[in-house]
């Protein structure tokens, strides 16, 4: 169906008016100028992300509940990685001609199911025209307690510095996604073969917030004393967290967590490995840093891996490779032409 | 300045590292995953925009600063809609590689002059690259207590429709602007000439929020029944306050609230005045309802104008033209092939 059948108000209508809401803080979602919440005593937590076609997601390879589910879970992310729980999401888009009303309903999917999946109550949205294809504005408001939220610029000398989950997955199943596109160029449909290899597609495609990695801290009575998610890389992020902090950094190659697809892949591709762990972007992991004495504690949780630690700010931050060569940590950032790694947020 | 010699975070920080908070309630700004707002016992409210380069902007006469301006003042008048104050404003930019570092900045100018002058804090920034053109989403959190908050769909049947200053004269803005930009069509610098237009070109480039009919309002101890702002044109706004309250209404041609250059510039163009000042848009003025009672005290406050009143909604919605003839009231949706009528929000 074509959305000017709709208008923008069917729109709308069409894609909310069976969304309902469940946090107590949602005090009125959908339907009006702006979405109402209330914490009472509790701190609010805002974070608003872009998503460009092109950019952030290449509708040849990926489908659009996909680029609604990535959309929703890397924006509640942000509001993990301050120690927070997101409650309510409000969206905007904006979508050119060549969209009709059925492929923007399989969008809602994943930006519903996402909200369903994580307690988030769908509270705004928005449509406009846009002339060049399909561009998505989420915000996403979290509560917190205000002294537990985690911040970027507190971490302290000697602290540990921790990694949730595998670095670069996401990367090589975007590397992945690219070569099937090149192999399969003006073929309008396919089905490419990633067989032994969804896991490095699913980080890419469907990427989860680390819900759960909060909430084992949490229930483990650890305080982070920085957090932050690692969506550019590990090593910009890092770099950020020793730049707001005034500290310094080591961290050994041999402790960053890298998935067996990953490694094949990198092998495949001929990769440098710690390269794709370092730089890849779009993991959504948390990265976040502990005092020294959490040492026995952090080791005996599941799923987080000990990569180094803080130092002075005059040792500034560096990469012990495994032969032991001590190397500078450099990020890969926007001046690198590298369209993916340099984009995402 | 090429953005890439800053790099993401090189421009976020350029951008934002003079900028100050001053809103009790803005805990953490800028430089986080999340801003951190706290509103004991107070209501928060949250809206958020997309811009698009092409659909809501024209660069070819437009300057960025206006738009940066424009982007957040629209954003402001969400809340004032809702009866609130807004607070804090994230923004996050997709820019492609025309744009330098100097025209962002020159974005940033009207960004930060809209926040000065509403006492906002900006607390978030986002970059990011994008293919086509600029891309602005604005999201504006703002605080209201929670039972003198306004909403759509309250309006009561015999309630008096008021609309702050006047109608039509941003959409004769744009017309103005656009036929100057086809009068030089190919010339890279022209000056035009708007003398005696000023103020419809003001209206289309610098809108307002009405922060002071709120405040108006609250001093009149008057506590509107229903209210929107103006975006997409009086006739839609209306249409969707009677159909989320479940009544009609009747307006009045000869009460419409029009500028004396709007109807000068309607006269040139040949357009039909009153269809300028029902489906013009991007007036962003406040409309809503107020009890019946009030009728005297209504008509003693300078810029705000009776138009009509709500009825049962078996009477539907109409317009009694100045002969007396009773029209009924229609939208100009995104079905009508208007780009600029049609896209604004």
């Amino acid at each position: 169906m074509d959305i000017s059948e709709l208008g923008k108000f069917g729109l709308i209508s069409h894609l909310t008016d069976h969304i309902q809401t469940s946090n107590p803080s949602t005090i009125k979602g959908l339907g009006d100028d702006a979405a109402v919440l209330e914490y009472k005593g509790k701190a609010v937590l805002l974070a608003n992300n872009l998503l460009l076609e092109g950019i952030h997601f290449d509708l040849t390879y990926v489908a659009l509940k996909f680029v609604g589910y990535k959309a929703a879970t890397t924006c509640f992310s942000d509001i993990y990685a301050m120690n927070g729980q997101p409650r309510q999401l409000s969206v905007s888009m904006g979508i050119s001609k060549r969209f009709s009303v059925e492929t923007i309903d399989e969008l809602f999917m994943g930006i519903e199911y996402a909200c369903e999946r994580y307690g988030v109550d769908l509270v705004g949205v928005n449509t406009y025209s846009s002339l060049t294809g399909l561009c998505i504005g989420v915000t996403v408001a979290g509560e917190a307690d205000r002294d537990t939220i985690v911040y970027r610029n507190t971490a302290k000398n000697t602290d540990l510095i921790c990694v949730s989950g595998d670095l670069g997955s996401a990367y090589m199943g975007l590397q992945l996604l690219e070569r099937e596109k090149a192999v399969h160029t003006g073929e309008t449909d396919f089905t490419p073969d990633f067989a032994g290899k969804e896991y490095l597609i699913e980080r890419q495609l469907r990427p989860e917030a680390r819900k759960d990695i909060v909430e084992l801290l949490a229930q483990n009575r650890i305080m982070p004393t920085s957090m932050m998610d690692v969506s550019d890389g590990l090593a910009s992020e890092l770099l950020h967290i020793c730049k707001q902090s005034n500290v310094g950094c080591v961290i050994y190659e041999e402790r960053l967590p890298i998935d067996f697809q990953t490694a094949m892949m990198a092998e495949q591709f001929n990769m440098n490995l710690t390269t794709v762990a370092l730089n890849g972007g779009d993991d959504y992991e948390l990265l976040f840093t502990v005092p020294l004495h959490l040492h026995k504690e952090m080791q005996a949780i599941d799923g987080i891996h000990l990569i180094g630690h803080i130092v002075e700010p005059e040792e500034n931050a560096h990469l012990i490779a495994r032969d032991g060569t001590k190397i500078p940590l450099v990020a890969q950032g926007w001046t690198k032409q590298n369209k993916y790694k340099t984009e995402n947020e």
